[in-house]
């Protein structure tokens, strides 16, 4: 049984990783091909050419204009899947169309819908307006998991890890000690996990990015939108800074840190992560230390869940977790991604492929 | 299901390939040592020792005269297979036996009989003779694949491929513009692909080792001979010259390539290529010319075929190819393909293992 | 269906290779953690957390006195497996406890309880003294072995095999010549086998180790105990010198070859040797002497074995070996563990896991 939910939007890659060059990642088990039209559009389509299934992101497969010609034998595809030329014959086969995916590009993300096309315009896209807005710099990257997409979701739903995973980096005693609060919406399908600590050390993350010195009042709220999007609003301020009563906060530092969490395969992931801040913006010096340290924190998690996945792989059928208050968020995400997964099958039709 | 048709010729090797080192090749899932006798018979028999079932080809495993001792326990066998020492004992058990196949050595191929060793004597083999022919000089070579047999038979039946896997080596537009005409002997089991190119560029690959100048006459005559025997009667000339009427043709280029395509598993290939021609014979710069620019061709297909068979490796069932005009001569060939599987089944009595 | 005997100790480890690292090794399929407390007691539990499997050996998991804490998210663990801490709460689950294994550490090896551990304290552990006594000298090591343990039990069952896979080494032509007594005491599940030889060629192996020079009395008699520890009590002596009537032996050389073979998975194997001398106790060249060629002979087996293994996997079902009067005393192995798996299987409980 697949673990996948269908019938949903995913990051399938940053709009700076898509341009002139064929580009194929894959998506939820699908091979698809990306590139940009002359006139600046994303396209998706199937990375497999109809006739002999030669992957189109292949060599010599290449772009003329707005047309990819298939490196094997010439089959030539427009921007919409759909073939225009074949060799050695006039006639276009009226089947000759690749599958295309809707696609959006947002919050510098771009998004692919894997399932039934006519049910991407009414299925929401979740936001994360600070990657590509005014008053915010970010760093970001993507590394590849070769892990089940759940481990990830447990990893971050859980943050009491960075006490032990992550000590020296991002992690304090604080964490694991102070109680989290979880909170679901069933209605509009988030789930929302709290830990304030009042009086924390400043992990050496934040210290040397904010100038900060001395301990912390320390704010991390979850909100994670199964089954992709996960947003860590975080918030530093000296001891005892709280926001105004307005809402406006300008002696905190806001990070906003934001996870894709998007499905290679069964067994595979596409970890994408970025950190917006609203401090320091022009100074590259933080940018460089931030984006070194995210990267040193989320390869920690790779190397970790990658170990995981081979002892599930390795674990006899009917293996039982043991689960305590720490991990409330994370059945909770497991609860809502297995009722998008039910609520996605019951409105399959059998897929013509 | 199995892909690979029994009952039927291989070519194992080149003859030159087998001496008096221990050679172990895997035909049709069948691991087979050959070696040459003291008077230089080819021998093959199965490599793996009845007694403990280690391969005959490994180490410390070695000849003695016309014996092969097996490098575990000394069991040693005869050019026939039959074992005619064992260790500890003199008596010998009358089961200690290699399996034994038919061999011919021809056209500078070893050919395997793979089924019923009495169907040998009446199953044809089909011939390559400029492979070792007065007036023929011939480079060759093997590579190997990583994909099943058939895609390499798609792609050799099809050459419109030429024109965009191979441009700047054989192909050249017009290959894909050029409609092709298909014929199949269904009585001598043969299928025939031609494409005349009355006025065509001449390929950098056929300039450089024939010295014409200017556009070209390129005729191409496949004729292949399920499942293994694949030749491509090649003739290039200055455009307009044809041949004789009573078929000499002095003023021609005559090529003839020649593959022999012998599953070593259901998804491995040994892909053996030939290139003979009937001009500048004792040129080195010539052979060298060919050898390595055809190696280059062949590795190019290698390369693709390898990647369609991980495609297809990850494909969903059912998947449905879309076939054009191009495909007649493929389609032929796995039809006659397909009636050798048929006929070699319905004869075939449960093998003793 | 598996191979592997339960209701057995087995050689985890040697003891020098236990201390206050986290240590983990795979034994008949299960994962293992090995500490020693630091009054020197050896510990064995399972290596995955009871929360999200993390393996306990893996960093930053890491030890704090008697206790190791996983460096997933912390739960802490006592020498018998108790979980004594846990983040974020006070409260510990009282079903948080690792699968602790009976351990027993004897003549230099850790012995492990593999199945019930109610049936560990009458399930006999045999003995090797030699390899940690007063008048003996040892060379030890071990090589990790690709292949089922049973192909190293018919390995060491029939030492014809020294003749030509270790010619060179400790196989002479004599070996394979003289022939064998088997005896198989059912009661004390046992199989011994001997080849005495009253006048042979000395090999280097042992003519470097003890100067002997000229032809000797060589003889060999295997002690097997199944599934798990092998015995060759190994005597060397001049040609015609034999023991005394009281059983007192000044004029010979005895070596005590021990074999520990440890099921890793269904298809891989611990191959723990170890070599014992009577004989130049405090000659380091001689240590080095036997540890170097020693190594060479068992890498030897262990490169024919990973052969043999890849063979197997390869092969149809239902491939028939062919046995003769050498493998007498290999059959007699195989039945003695086929009788113990037997009686393990008829008294097993289904095991909670």
């Amino acid at each position: 049984m697949t673990s996948i939910v269908r019938n949903q939007w995913y990051v399938a890659a940053y709009g700076s990783e898509v341009g002139r060059e064929l580009f194929s990642r894959t998506i939820c088990g699908e091979s698809i091909l990306f590139w940009r039209t002359e006139s600046g559009e994303v396209t998706a389509m199937s990375d497999r050419c109809v006739h002999r299934r030669f992957p189109l992101s292949e060599k010599p497969s290449h772009l003329v204009g707005d047309t990819v010609v298939c490196g094997y034998h010439g089959f030539t595809y427009g921007s919409d899947g759909v073939c225009v030329a074949v060799p050695g014959q006039t006639r276009i086969p009226r089947t000759a169309r690749l599958k295309s995916y809707p696609v959006v590009e947002q919050d510098s993300f771009v998004w692919v819908f894997i399932g039934d096309p006519d049910r991407a315009a009414s299925t929401r896209i979740p936001r994360a307006p600070w990657l590509d807005q005014e008053g915010w710099t970010t760093v970001s990257g993507m590394e590849p998991l070769a892990a089940r997409a759940s481990l990830l979701v447990d990893n971050l739903m859980d943050l009491s890890h960075e006490t032990y995973l992550h000590g020296g980096y991002i992690g304090t005693p604080e964490v694991a000690e102070t109680p989290i609060t979880t909170e679901v919406d069933d209605e509009a399908g988030i789930v929302y996990v709290s830990r304030h600590m009042a009086d924390a050390a400043c992990p050496p993350f934040y210290s040397k990015s904010t100038g900060i010195e001395g301990r912390i009042t320390r704010w991390q709220d979850i909100e994670f939108t199964p089954p992709c999007l996960y947003k860590l609003h975080s918030r530093i301020a000296p001891v005892g800074v709280l926001p105004n009563d307005d809402g406006s906060d300008p002696d905190a530092f806001h990070v906003e840190v934001v996870y894709a969490i998007t499905p290679e395969t069964e067994n595979s992931t596409h970890d994408f992560w970025a950190v917006a801040r609203d401090f320091a913006l022009d100074d590259e010096e933080v940018s460089d230390f931030l984006r070194e340290n995210n990267r040193t924190v989320v390869l920690q998690d790779v190397v970790a869940l990658n170990v995981l996945e081979q002892v599930i792989a390795g674990e006899a059928d009917g293996y039982q977790e043991l689960s305590i208050n720490i991990d409330t968020g994370g059945l909770a995400a497991r609860r809502l991604i297995a009722k998008l997964a039910e609520s996605a099958d019951a409105t399959a039709v059998p897929a013509a492929r």
